[in-house]
């Protein structure tokens, strides 16, 4: 049964971390915004009757889950992209719900007062949250996923148990994200991160993965998404 | 087996999610906050194989959880504050993230700036967020809400089914949180989602919940809290 994702064209967003995990798999699955337009988002939007509060949503057969964690959460098993262990599901799951929080902060950088003004409205704020952002947030972030990292029994090539899940390639998302927005915050920090950037490598390097971002299904990050390269936000950590 | 509740005292915060759900159900459970302190919350945190990245998190038996959604995610089956059918369980489960992506926004209208800065050295970029806050994401949230409580196939007493979740309770803090914090605006707006406000009510009423809530374990909404009453970001909706 083909999966179908709804999230807006032209950004990665938070789209992207569902969209990892159906390419990792070579799912079947259709991305609607990008085959339809926003138009065909926002009207499916309005017509489930579990409807999200904001893409993405998925819609697989007679489910419709929005809230990017609880849709991977779905995906999950049926994909193959989580143990079978009940109790690492939700440590997987909580993982991810990391990921999320600290995606939404990254986004708040550049929107302190709120996402219904612009960047250029509220850059001066934007330049003050930044530093905490940078000194103090990003450290205690990446710090708890080098800590868990490092702390799997398993071993240390992924966040839970010995193969990869969905919060492994949502990890390699973040930092990505992170790489574009903050290259010289990143670039500095990484030393200290040193089994958080091994992972993003492996995970860039895996086949599927590989093809998925040499290929134009891949919507490249821009000033428009949640992770903005804006040169003034971004300095040496 | 005893549930421990971890979370900072002197604040109700994103534990009283948690704890209204043990309430409700008069569970055996120890607030180790305010047995212990913060000290032991911290301590805990730091020797966990599944650390939570922050508080809240619930430790039963061998199994340690945080992530207040997934808390209540793992809480819900066992003191029966969810349906049996998997879909509506990812559907109740879904509403609660978005009950946290408000709270966690209404947190920002007053740390526009992040957490790290006082609130008195943020104070006029927060009265900038809060004219959004209130405008736009307030509407927007509490139409959601009032839209899928009418859509309820099951009837319109609860967010899922026709009998009480965890997100019911969840429901009622955050609108509660909300008369608290913003009073001119929640009277002024409450008209305009009469379903919502019905069921923040019959919760309120609810014999374990109104016991709990005249107990000495209830701690009172302050500013020092994720909803924070300061008259200055308040206005009539």
């Amino acid at each position: 049964m083909t999966y179908e994702l709804y999230y807006w064209t032209g950004i990665p967003g938070r789209g992207e971390f569902v969209r990892l995990a159906l390419e990792e798999v070579e799912a079947d699955y259709v991305d609607i915004g990008r085959e339809a337009g926003d138009k065909e988002v926002i009207s499916m939007l309005d017509a489930s009757t579990t409807p999200s509060f904001a893409p993405p949503f998925l819609r697989h057969g007679e489910v419709v889950v929005g809230q990017t964690a609880a849709i991977l959460f779905y995906l999950g098993p049926l994909l193959g992209l989580v143990t079978e262990d009940e109790r690492l599901r939700l440590w997987t799951h909580q993982i991810q719900l990391t990921i999320a929080d600290m995606t939404a902060e990254a986004h708040d950088v550049h929107h302190p007062l709120g996402p219904g003004r612009y960047y250029e409205d509220q850059k001066d704020e934007a330049l003050r949250r930044a530093e905490e952002f940078r000194a103090s947030r990003v450290p205690k972030f990446l710090g708890w996923f080098e800590r868990i990292l490092t702390d799997n029994p398993a071993g240390r090539d992924f966040l839970v148990g010995k193969s990869l899940s969905y919060a492994d390639l949502s990890l390699f998302h973040l930092v990505d994200g992170l790489n574009y927005a903050f290259p010289r915050l990143t670039k500095t920090l990484a030393p200290r991160y040193p089994t958080v950037m091994a992972l993003h490598e492996r995970v860039r390097q895996r086949p599927q993965i590989a093809t998925y971002l040499a290929s134009d299904r891949r919507t490249p990050f821009n000033v428009d998404g949640i992770f903005r390269h804006y040169p003034e936000l971004d300095a040496e950590g």
